[in-house]
């Protein structure tokens, strides 16, 4: 065991989450609520809530609903309540900077929410970097503020850089993630990731953005939507790579054809960023290309936040260097367990919030909890992107390579919703597609993939269904809700 | 057996469809589909679709989407889209006139994709007035209009008010209904109905709606949105009496306090209507209140369209004159059958589709179908008030009084959607409120009740989940998608 200068200060804790984020907050909470006492360490300073709250969906989906916003604008005329011809949303109509003001005000309120929540639940928190420095799970925190830690000494304040050990029976690392800049591009660190674009405090002119998965969509959509000129650089042909074909299609085609996005396809990858005298990003691709932006966003992955000691703690890492934990949230050291995007199985808040609060069920619970977990099969996610899209279960390759494409029967259905009929032009029309993957012979439906207005809220309820095991038919013993969209997904033939 | 001079010219039809809406079409369809000789009637000229099509869902729906784009004009301020501070839609501001004309293309656009879709399977049809001359079902037809008979003779033109009697092995009543005008009130024809909404060519100044039914809920709220004074004369103390208290309170005061209805509750019914020298219609309630408006549109119930001799066919009708048709849609003429508005028992486009196509599957389709039946329970239905509502099941009340109040588990929640969070003003807020009706033990959900942005489409794929027999655990086992409205329905505690 490593020796440490610091006075242990508190033994007494019954478990110690690190990390205040959706999966470390719903653990340490329902942890509490079991009675355990329980102490939360986030690193972010007064910023509780973690990647959601702060850098991810939150406030993507508030400037996700200022380019629906903007959207709509553009539809006024069609809908009869506009005479004007300028009602696209061009670079300078939208008040960037007044709006951030907001959203950042927004997410403020939403730091103050979960402090609050942890203070009514009776969980001690503070905002440090933590260490583990042995193997007994002792954890060492640098204090990342001045604080009072009244759960130690009523009254007294603590120094940033103030370090204190702590020690518990059980402790949880729920320190989740952070984007990543390509280290080997030269000059790569000239672009931002997506923490950098949170904080963009002025709307670019324009805009690069290099990865194809969900984060680039949306925000290429967003971008584009308000005005921005937008180039999308991808490796492949189509975004959303990891998505079934007909979302990855439809809107590669959509943003291409109709949004305005500029797509570099087979780009080749991005080889290396200069900056121009006049601040502009010069991004050069495999192909050859040559991509000029204002500002340079990376969405090519993330990674886990691990510098946690985490060798002295006999923690072990996966080769993406992402903590290992089995279906029960276990790592390698028996009091010490790990969840949500640090773990790095599905990188979704509602995950990580579901696996922290069986996680604590199991560890505090009554006995019927005893063998609590997450099912981490059928799990809905969503892209905000313009249109919405969603998807639950298989994709139709994934389905017929693993059940034999004789075994799969798939039901498609594309048309144009109701809302863009009262369209002056075709341009102004998105379009909507419907895909579900069954398991012959029983058509249990194995995935639902979505594109099209409503998408994300549409998709809660299927996924219900579809966990419980719905067949085909059980869609279509739904009687239809009509007029909407979604009642195409119970009458497909 | 009733004489007839009227040649009958037709013997050979296995089925013959009295009605051209949602349900005699679904219903001719899917029975020329399996090979049956199918004739389709309607009266309404060269307008196949019925109610929904030509005078309900699809109009209103397109009315809602103009009222929404409203309010979404009104937000653009602050969504940081517009400086300016009369984005508030008032009167004058909306294109009333030429919105309908694009409306009414629409419509006609349908019209003609009936025809066609009849065409494509196979199905007969003509225009024109039907009557049953005897009990053997023997259909008179008066012409609506001239036309050509393909079916009778090629190229030969059939005069407007020409008859014809045909004859068929079975008969269908999918004649809908149509909205009333009491008949007691003194002055009730000064007023119209929501036929007279959807012919209306100017947007009223002011408008005053009887009936709080959601057809009235509806209209008021496109009214109002779209800056139109709105008087809303309702008997109790809300509107929507038929659906759960939440729905019925959430609305009522959000269109009270917030849209800016002026809602007469407690009104004592309309005793009389008047005309002043201005052409305004004066409205006298029973509670002394004087109303007056340019419009008044009675929104208090439908009667059903049974004008057909059903008398000497030995068809039945109920105290409310409508037909009387058993679950398999039996009349009490074997030889007749009846489904949709006409039969009443829930007056819905898909429910009357899929009543037609299950009558034609056990009557035309394979021997697995000979017991094929429309089950009426959890049918889903949603209103497209401002915000949108829908509900599945049994109300609280319902549930409590069918189970025991002992026996039965509510789960609520409200909130305020993300959406709004970002409003200038609270009086741009619209609420969210969900409710989950359970019965205990299992917690199986008997009712839903929503009301918020997308419930229309939110409900689609819970009303699959609770067609299925989904209980409150069912609901929490499916992880939620953050950030949505949709998401608060599997996580409420």
């Amino acid at each position: 065991m490593a020796p440490t200068k610091t006075p242990i200060i508190a033994k007494s804790f019954d478990y110690l989450v690190i990390g205040g984020g959706s999966g470390g907050v719903a653990s340490a909470r329902r942890a509490a609520k079991y009675g355990a006492k329980v102490l939360l360490i986030d690193a972010k300073f007064k910023k509780l809530g973690g990647t959601c709250v702060n850098v991810g969906c939150v406030p993507k989906k508030l400037m996700w609903y200022a380019a629906s916003a903007a959207h709509g604008r553009h539809h006024l005329k069609s809908y009869g309540l506009s005479e004007n011809d300028d009602d696209e949303v061009k670079y300078g109509d939208f008040n960037w900077a007044k709006f951030k003001v907001k959203r950042d005000a927004y997410v403020k309120n939403l730091n103050g929410i979960y402090e609050r929540n942890l203070i009514k639940e009776g969980v001690e928190y503070m905002f440090g970097f933590a260490r583990f420095i042995n193997s007994d799970g002792d954890v060492e925190v640098t204090l990342s503020g001045d604080q009072e830690l009244g759960f130690l000494d009523e009254g007294k304040s603590y120094k940033k850089d103030e370090k204190l050990v702590f020690q518990a029976k059980h402790i949880l690392i729920a320190t989740g993630g952070t984007a990543i800049i390509p280290p080997s591009v030269q000059g790569s660190e000239l672009g931002i990731t997506s923490e950098g674009f949170f904080a963009l405090e002025h709307q670019p002119k324009s805009v690069a953005i290099v990865g194809a998965g969900y984060i680039g969509v949306e925000f290429s959509g967003v971008f584009k939507s308000l005005g921005t000129e937008t180039h999308f650089i991808i490796r492949g042909d189509t975004v959303l790579r990891s998505f079934d074909d007909l979302i990855q299609h439809t809107i590669t085609d959509y943003y291409t054809d109709k949004l305005g996005v500029n797509i570099y396809k087979s780009s080749g990858g991005v080889t290396k960023v200069e900056v121009d005298k006049d601040g502009k990003k010069v991004v050069h691709l495999g192909n050859g290309k040559i991509v000029e932006a204002d500002v340079l966003i990376w969405t090519v992955g993330r990674k886990s936040l691990v510098d946690l000691g985490l060798d002295l703690a006999g923690v072990e890492l996966n080769q993406k260097k992402q903590i290992i934990a089995d279906e029960f949230q276990n790592t390698a050291n028996p009091k010490i367990f790990s969840l949500g995007d640090v773990v790095g199985k599905v990188e979704l808040t509602p995950v990580a919030i579901a696996a922290g609060r069986r996680l604590s069920n199991r560890l505090f619970g009554p006995e019927i909890y005893i063998k609590d977990k997450l099912d981490y099969n059928n799990i809905p996610s969503v892209i905000f992107s313009h249109p919405e899209a969603g998807s639950i279960g298989l994709s139709t390759k994934e389905a017929e390579a693993k059940y034999g494409k004789q075994n799969i029967k798939i039901y498609n259905t594309k048309f144009t919703d109701m809302y863009f009929g009262m369209m002056d032009s075709d341009d102004l029309k998105s379009p909507t597609a419907y895909s579900i993957v069954c398991l012959l012979p029983t058509e249990k439906v194995i995935g639902l993939h979505i594109v099209g207005e409503s998408s994300s809220e549409i998709l809660q309820g299927f996924g219900v269904a579809i966990k419980m095991g719905a067949t085909k038919k059980d869609f279509d013993n739904c009687v239809a809700i009509h007029p909407t969209a979604a009642e195409e997904i119970v009458t497909m033939t």
